[in-house]
């Protein structure tokens, strides 16, 4: 019996996802690349787009970070001008990137608990003209804030700007409007609330925003217009594909489908935040942001105020019990996260917060 | 029952194998960790080496391909200047990557049936003393030519050279003798001769070469400085990794070990490849390469001088009879290729013999 896993992924997946992985194939195999295929058509059904439409989508080795680097390393042309809003460790990963890749970037940083409001986003716009791209974390994973993702995509429409989301956490459990929120590039993998394991990254867009992109790529095997030229009509990769984390994914999506789809998933996730958050509350645990900010992919959890309580012990405990939360990774305040995307369901939750009340006895710690 | 894949990998793969990917894990446990640290200690024994004598390796997401780009975009400094030795499609993609990112690079081209002679490079090292770097592919899949790593190896030793070795087909296949060698970096990946699935690459170091390398790295995800730097008490990826394709690899080191090592894994497949010399040439098909250079990993075979011959049937009609063989990727002459790698013994050769022998003869063609 696997741990109960309360992270942000790799998550607790179905075991048929995991037995779909029993397999051998070779990668230019024509029952491999027809599999290829239909995930790429799956994914843009999901997404509620159509190649007809001008989008698509391509797979990318590597985790989730593999996926958002191919895009910002490749379609933003050499006299481009990014703005990124950042409100935790995903945002500032992407401002890594663009140092390193010498990218002209302006920031705008926000604290961690912050919302970045969108008339800041504008004002930026209207100052700076020479703005081409504008990136945005949807779920920021280090606290499981919601960013207005919806008002900024305005923005990129009303200012024509390209439009890059990494929706990392929130594809698949957060229904998301690409043609109403003018998403150019949206950034997600195998193992978030699609449910598969991890093994690979994947872009989806526009095509007409990837077209021109050709010869931009600052390295060669995130390079994602080459990835996509070589995909879009042989479905096979550049480089070895990562096979039975493809075929898991496959499987994956049939049962998100049969599950009701985006809007079904998110319903259980939400059920699962839901007693979450009554049921630590009702422990005395306090969350780190304000609940009209708190996605209900994950949460930061303050450290009780208790001399007793240190992470280690408690995780430890946790762990003994079968059941697996996240540290913390905010600048600086001290947090712990518990994620409730993937196999879980309110049972779940239940047992986990039984299994805390019982470790913060153990350890004589009361919150009032 | 799957196909046999007669392919550089992905391979056909033990079930246990397989299976081993059955479970769930966070990539922050403690249980994961203890794995990752495993594989990282038995990779280094199969290598020889051990962390006490100045080695270490690091675990890198995505397809080989990415594991030499990692090398590659790291540990040349600015001031650089690599001397490539090609002969085939793999040395050519490590030009790409110096291209790329503007690496001073000298290459030794080679047609794909020539070994790069060591004098050459020993001219070009005599003549250009700022070369700091060599690399080389140990056995080019482009056709399965071995190339000359010893010889090579010496040399950069007498003149004091970065060595960088793509042991990619070769690792686990070939003992190779790292220290007499003088390998600085030598990368191989998952789903190849240790008959792993694929989903990550590993590159094998002097620590003493990598320790100077921090800042040069051209990219993120890719910079084995970094990777390595956070990986090596820890134990722990940057970025979320493969968990199950990670699992899957430690059962594919025990069933190495089991199996008597490198040694007695290259000599099945020595086996596998006398046999299916032996079994083609009755059947009238010619290597492209001279026997002499020809490693023991995967074959190319020259398409038969008949009218009837026509790949795509040829294929299709083995793959009918799930025998699936690889297409060629020379630049100037039509060849398919034959793998005897992974989980593959004498009989599936000869069962892979015969499968040729009833399709050559149901499309009518005698090959004198």
């Amino acid at each position: 019996m696997d741990n109960k896993l309360f992270t942000p992924g790799p998550l607790n997946t179905k075991l048929s996802v995991k037995e779909a992985m029993l397999h051998d194939m070779g990668s230019r195999d024509k029952e491999f690349i027809s599999i290829v295929k239909e995930i790429r058509h799956e994914l843009l059904l999901l997404a509620g787009l159509s190649r007809e439409e001008g989008y698509d989508t391509v797979l990318m080795q590597g985790s989730g970070t593999f996926g958002v680097e191919s895009v910002i390393s490749t379609v933003i042309p050499f006299d481009g001008h990014l703005l990124l809003i950042s409100n935790g460790a995903y945002g500032d990963r992407i401002g890594e990137m663009t140092r390193v890749y010498g990218i002209k970037t302006t920031t705008l940083s926000y604290r961690e608990n912050i919302v970045p409001p969108a008339q800041d986003v504008e004002q930026v716009l209207i100052r700076d003209k020479s703005i081409t791209h504008v990136a945005i974390i949807h779920c920021e994973t280090t606290t499981g804030i919601f960013n207005d993702i919806e008002r900024i995509g305005h923005l990129t429409r009303k200012y024509n700007k390209i439009y890059i989301v990494d929706a990392m956490s929130s594809f698949g459990a957060v229904p998301i409007d690409f043609k109403s929120l003018n998403i150019d590039f949206l950034i997600s993998s195998s193992n978030k609330c699609i449910e598969g394991v991890p093994g690979f990254s994947f872009v989806i867009f526009k095509v007409s925003s990837l077209e021109g992109c050709k010869g931009n790529a600052r390295n060669v095997s995130l390079d994602l217009f080459s990835q996509w030229d070589y995909m879009k009509n042989s479905n096979s990769f550049r480089y070895t594909p990562p096979i039975q984390i493809i075929l898991a994914f496959r499987k994956a999506i049939q049962i998100l489908k049969d599950e009701g789809g985006i809007s079904k998933r998110s319903e259980r996730y939400q059920q699962n935040y839901n007693r979450l958050i009554e049921g630590t509350e009702a422990l005395g645990l306090r969350t780190y942001l304000d609940k009209r900010d708190q996605g209900y992919i994950i949460t930061s959890f303050l450290f009780p105020k208790h001399p007793n309580f240190d992470f280690t012990q408690f995780y430890e405990k946790l762990h003994d019990r079968g059941q697996v939360i996240y540290q913390g990774k905010l600048s600086d305040t001290d947090c712990f996260r518990i994620g409730n995307i993937g196999q879980l369901f309110v049972e779940d939750i239940d047992r986990l917060i039984a299994a805390i009340s019982e470790v913060l006895k153990e350890l004589n710690i009361e919150i009032l």
